[in-house]
């Protein structure tokens, strides 16, 4: 009998992450500060060794290069090493080996575990076997919970920046609504905030889950349907757009949702009167012709957060780690010191 | 002209590990004494640096996750730094590389190499141009030393923890005798204690090879045939239970050998008086339906010793690299301090 | 718009190395002291910290395990710490991801960069989104500027060691001129010296391009052509003998060139009276019969350099790192200290 991802306990010290539900308020707080204390640890300008001699199993039984190199950063970056396995089967599990014996043994070389798989719920059964806490990078269909954090971490910092807060604030969510798995668990996280107005526009077929509007309107947050990606973003303080998952979808509801073109682009976003809105993409966008996703055109705007996303990643992924492995922002602090070398691009 | 693995001087300081026949008494006694030393460090209570600025190569030319994570942890946990390569082909190889090419580049890249190679004899033959010590992970048919010392390490334990030793112990050995490379290599190595008793049970065409009975004979053991799992477990004090190698074998073979249902189970211990034997298995144990290996009904019995087996490995992989390197006991110690992390699960 | 490599600004610190055309007398000078320097750090009898704390993303779009394994010591020797990928295709790649987009994310989580990719510029492509610096370690057709400087400097090293220069040397290149990178880079780095003869040899349709001859020859360097390997060598200081690039020629070319038998023996240099010529090569060479390559009856004359330029090629790697990352000889003499294990192979 395996628990569902939201059947686990909060997270914390010692204790797996699984879900976003096993988040609340105070260690969304608690996340986001340590995010911003190992930010210059993060940009390479001072050293940290408050994880040193801890060992990182990290296990990606679906390849996911940018999210494998984001944990593995994160763990090294704070005086960790790593261990790493890529590749969907382990050759011991394609001779009849169950997901119990597999994360029993490889729990017992690490001090803890990143690991994605492609079958939702497969993350929770491995760290039911396991000895040491896991941290879940992905399970299919399922969840993906330092992705959502680092969005909300985006987002938050993003308005901040100018003069806003999450509290009150509309975000456009537009593109694929239905298989953005990103998508559900950013609305999730955001019903933690009080007053949200979601602007939603999706093509036929790839609306938003019931599930997800149930539990959104249920905590008393807003949701407009809308009918171009121009009418969601229309006064918007941040939109959120994402790439359309064709690998995941049948012939046919890639006939109905009829994708071409772009979805968002700086033409829309001026017509919308939009030019300074906050854009974020969980990535990878498609830049290919008619790929129906976030135009390149877009990116010389005040407002892209892209990559803000990303690098903040790896400084959210530092954070979840010193959480599990029980390390305060005082044990950062005291294995902080100055190095020798300049990690700093030369233009010239 | 190689020397095959038995053929290489005692294992030491600078010297390769390739075969159990380069193990004598005392050198087992050293690596289980460096075992038990390295515990508090392998379990990441602790932290070492020994080892620190060395870097292992770790080449695995077929894969083998669980074997390869095993060694790589116990190098980090010690201090050092790990490169890794895994698949079949080296590209160099694919364009007409000798073995002496490969071994001799790499090894100028390394301090010590770790070789898994699907060829027996091929780990000799790399070793035998490598410029720093080479560890055999494995060749084939060959050898896999490490395991067999885990193995040993683990019956010495289990056995002392239930005032019992090694010497004069009864050991059953169940199911494929033929091909299961890690009971030859345990059995050899447990002739270097004193009155062993073997217990053997195994299907028809997968009896143990006359090879390893006549070396085992030669040196004063005892070998009982017995026609069943639960009478070879009957009155023994530990069991050693292997997979079917099905994927080394003719059909007509498999055939012959009728292999379904379980090898061993709780009921058949139970039938035995056996509640209570030590229960080892080299891993991974196939966990399918009729797989005919160890079931997992056996996992809450008291002589469960297959995780402490794998926990173990890492502990006598530290152990064969600190010897390997030339690294006492006392510069262990002398390399040790406490650490501001806590890697225990809180299992709230 | 990108740049192509040679467009780039000179190599230094904070700036990527895409060409040797970035390099120039005073940077080679550079470059060769802290290889000199880095010796016993490369060689493991001293440890060295000065990258304490920086992540090397190390990228390779298609195998090359040599090369990344070089470069992954390196970094690891001077006390950095490696994130690895390999394989033709990152997962977002296949989703339609722009090199940009890919560059700009993963460069977020890394201090410097080493990319290889099967294609010509794509690594300077890679580098113009990049936010840290990138090594080119071979784009396809293009530059291997780390290869030529290996090269380069055991050359240099070789005829020191033998009381000559490369001012003024005469050094024969033999076997597939056409398709050889190596030869190309190397000899283009050559002009940086004065008065070279080049002896060349290449069978029918494997000729050197005109553009390098051009390059070569407007640089005021002699190039005489040869009939035969034992001609070329007949007098040279050196030898550099290249592989015959199957794999990347048609048929037809390969009809023409009729490659069988030895390229380069110890007959023939016997023969030429050239037994103690230094003998270079930029493996992996084939040692297959009938490989048309170097072959292996010439590994025990005394001028067989081919594993120094092995290892070598870790400590240029480790020099260039140091020059990137703004590390002077006295950061790296400051970082240097004494440890407790030893390499050393017992031959006993």
């Amino acid at each position: 009998m395996t628990r569902t991802p939201d059947e686990f306990p909060p997270f914390g010290p010692g204790r797996h992450l699984l879900s976003v539900q096993q988040l609340d308020s105070g260690l969304l707080s608690q996340i986001f500060e340590l995010a911003e204390l190992v930010d210059p640890i993060a940009a390479g300008t001072v050293r940290c060794t408050v994880l040193d001699g801890a060992v990182l199993g990290s296990l990606f039984f679906e390849p996911s290069t940018r999210t494998r190199l984001s944990f593995e950063s994160a763990f090294l970056r704070l005086g960790g090493e790593v261990t790493t396995t890529t590749g969907f089967t382990f050759s011991s599990m394609a001779k009849g080996e169950s997901i119990h014996d597999t994360s029993r043994v490889v729990s017992g070389y690490s001090d803890v575990m990143v690991v994605r798989h492609p079958d939702k719920g497969s993350v929770a059964e491995f760290a039911e076997a396991s000895v040491v806490p896991v941290i879940n990078a992905g399970d299919g269909d399922g969840e993906h919970p330092s992705q959502a954090l680092l969005d909300l971490y985006t987002l938050t910092r993003e308005l901040e920046a100018r003069g806003k807060t999450v509290d009150g604030a509309t975000v456009a969510i537009v593109g694929d609504l239905k298989y953005g798995r990103t998508v559900h668990s950013l609305m999730k996280l955001l019903t933690l905030a009080s007053g949200i107005t979601f602007r939603l526009f999706s093509p036929p077929s790839l609306e938003l889950p019931l599930e997800i509007e149930n539990y959104v309107a249920e905590r008393g947050h807003r949701i407009i349907e809308c009918d171009s990606a121009g009418e969601a973003v229309s006064g918007a303080d941040a939109v959120y757009a994402t790439r359309v998952q064709r690998e995941r979808m049948t012939e046919e509801v890639l006939a109905t949702a009829n994708v071409t073109g772009n979805l968002l682009n700086r033409q829309i976003l001026h017509d919308a009167g939009a030019q300074d809105i906050v854009i974020m993409h969980p990535l990878p966008r498609d830049s290919r012709h008619d790929s129906f996703d976030l135009s390149s055109d877009v990116d010389d705007l005040p407002g892209l957060s892209i990559f803000h996303q990303t690098d903040n990643g790896l400084r959210i992924r530092m954070a979840i780690f010193l959480v599990a492995m029980g390390c305060s922002a005082e044990a950062v602090k005291a294995a902080t010191k100055n190095q020798s070398w300049n990690a700093a691009l030369d233009w010239a």
